[in-house]
């Protein structure tokens, strides 16, 4: 897909992001001055309410494996427990993540909110992203509840995408219609994003009638295809969910080809996140072939796309080769695997650059990869809309097995550095 | 110390710089076009000579553990197998690695310089720095060995320092004078800087008679603590390696005084290597205690100082405490560790910032630390000299145990993008 406008982004998004049947959302504004920190002005907050109409038994949840978790991570886990679920309560701009009384400050939402919409506390869910260490402003968004709840709609998920955004330049919704039904996600992050769920906010929304059994095998199994195969700088954050109901209106007459629709929808979904990174201006792809396994081939991949001097080359359109492998044998050499140098090729943008053993490079090549990174370069400074889907695809062959995985990453720009020199301003 | 112009500095590396007795350097420059790119106009190259004066037996090494190694430290490895040693042979600007032929083109650059030098090839290390992929310029290098041969000098290793550099802004050296001898050491190293001897060629000199047995004991312990405890930008390069000589001139009474002494030095440099790092503004100095052992209080050090987050944030000496925790919490969490919250204390720069499982901030203590990391702040263009040393101190105790260890990085910043998108032309 290619874009011209915001507009033009906008009105496509409108359309994949009809609500499943079942569910509505909420979100509004609110402003608050963090205890922390001086600021010349309150800073601007989004609460946002996803609902299901009834409560359900068939949802599911997936959770970063930060071993220095967010409130709403450590809540989280234990409502997965609970019989039935009606949604989630999601804030922007504060993390709530290790500031004094933490967790106390979400269950007391928790409550209030479950209180004002008329549902058991334990079966909402809440979430924060954005910054790590300063406390929720409790009172400006118990305020805010009530307002909440009068903006309450059932027609479309791009208000969610929207509300649930921090540093995102747009909203990032995927959706799916199959057997009458339809499923349709929303996801944030921008920064921070690494495997196991850093610092992104996923709400995937089905009417297509799964069992809760169901759901929880095959959202592990998808989220390591999408969402677990991405990064942008390496850091998995504190905050970190992806998160599944079936409001259960509609038959499912074939569970494979669900999964089948939900995976394409998350690598989808996966790839947006992606190519919206801080500063991101190359989405890189990079298929890994010939691994012992899986997650060998995920290792080699996952060192491509999060070395720092892979990353700043393909920034400046520069096809430094030697700094692919250079960084794969880091990674393995780290892990004590061994490289087959012999049985090795890659190739980039069609181009075989290493094979038997041995760069094959010539100037004519290099110009060929130089114009073919140029073509897949996205604008610095996100104007609001992603220009076009195209990646720069790496394929490694590693020779040595039937181990295969796709990685997503992005380049490492002047851009980046400065969104994250001083984020929290 | 603080310097305020490069002559400053290079008179203050003259005085360290003096060679310990029975060493000799030679350094000379030449040109060529690399066969894999075109540019403008042939690319300089340096080619350096450090010689002992008479082969020792007491000579050692460590080397990269990238699995994907160049043809030097494939060579360098059997050599030190070898009863006697004279020496290396170092060229900057390819590092000869995966290039076709990268094995055999170091071989004959080795036993051309055997020739040219009269002595066994199997005495002599090769090490290559630079790009990876290409080749090296044979007849170009084989040409300028006996210009080289007519460089020979005893006095300073000052050139040696500058010869061996790629984007180095200024020579490393440092000096300990003991037992009535010297130990006397170079290294090169900007970007591409992680444990494990990452872009990093470091020659350890000394005169001071210690065995084979000895030196070879003893190295691995001080690069643990010095080296392999800097990271620049997490990557470890295919090429590295510390080499140290004794040329057994001076007796010494205390080998444990001599390995401290070492140590002291070996710190230093680790130090100057990360204060040079491609584009980095800062040094990031993070002490960690309290960890269960020394292996996992590295691991925590490391996640803080290779995390693209912490890095910008200290770049634009933005207090971003959050980040601190959120990636040794991240590392843990990857590795099946455990964080204990409540017991965890970290202060930066003297200010307690996180206590009894909270974050301890207020908007007067957020401007002590951006002052506080303004005052060690390094020019990002660096002009040829490092005008301080002070490091910003993280300390972080983990509350578990006794394990300690200390890790130094660097920021990250608008100019190391701007180095490692075309470092090659």
């Amino acid at each position: 897909m290619t874009y011209r406008s915001a507009e033009d982004y906008l009105a496509d998004l409108e359309k994949r992001a009809v609500l499943p049947k079942g569910f509505r959302t909420a979100t509004t504004n609110l402003t608050f001055v963090p205890k922390e920190r001086p600021v010349k002005q309150p800073l601007p907050m989004r609460l946002n309410l996803l609902l299901l109409e009834e409560a359900t038994a068939a949802f599911g949840g997936v959770f970063t494996r930060n071993a220095f978790p967010g409130a709403p991570v450590l809540l989280g886990k234990e409502l997965l427990g609970e019989p039935m679920n009606r949604g989630v309560l999601v804030n922007n701009k504060i993390a709530n993540v290790g500031g004094p009384h933490a967790l106390e400050d979400a269950k007391e939402l928790q409550a209030d909110a479950a209180t004002v919409f008329g549902l058991a506390a334990s079966q909402l869910f809440v979430a924060s992203t954005g910054v790590i260490g300063w406390s929720l402003p409790l009172q400006e968004l118990k305020k805010a509840l009530p307002e909440l709840a009068q903006t309450m709609q059932s027609a479309s998920a791009l208000p969610l995408a929207q509300g649930i955004m921090t540093t995102d330049a747009w909203p990032k919704v995927r959706s799916r219609q199959l057997f009458g039904g339809r499923i349709t996600a929303v996801a944030k992050g921008a920064g921070m994003i690494e495997p196991n769920m850093a610092t992104m906010l996923v709400y995937i929304l089905t009417d297509i009638s799964l069992s809760r059994k169901s759901l929880r095998e095959m959202l592990p199994r998808v989220v390591s295809k999408s969402f677990n195969s991405i990064s942008i700088d390496s850091d998995q954050s504190t905050s970190d969910m992806a998160l599944i109901w079936s409001s259960q209106r509609v038959a499912c007459p074939d569970s494979v080809q669900f999964e089948q629709a939900l995976e394409d929808l998350c690598r989808e979904l996966a790839q947006d996140i992606v190519r919206n990174g801080e500063g991101s201006s190359h989405v890189l792809e990079v298929r890994v072939v010939g691994a012992s396994d899986r997650a060998q081939a995920q290792v080699a991949g996952k060192a491509i796309v999060n070395s720092p001097l892979v990353k700043t080359a393909l920034y400046g359109n520069d096809p430094n080769v030697g700094r692919v492998l250079a960084s794969v044998g880091d990674a393995f050499g780290n892990l004590g695997l061994t490289l087959l140098p012999t049985a090795i090729t890659l190739a980039i943008a069609g181009e075989t650059v290493f094979e038997k053993g041995a760069f094959q490079l010539d100037p004519m090549k290099e110009e060929r990869l130089s114009l073919a990174f140029s073509a897949a370069a996205l604008p610095e400074k996100k104007a609001g809309f992603p220009p076009h889907e195209n990646n720069v695809v790496f394929t490694l062959d590693l020779g040595q097995g039937e181990g295969a995985a796709v990685v997503w990453g992005s380049d490492l720009s002047y851009e980046y550095v400065r969104e994250n020199a001083d984020y929290r301003s």
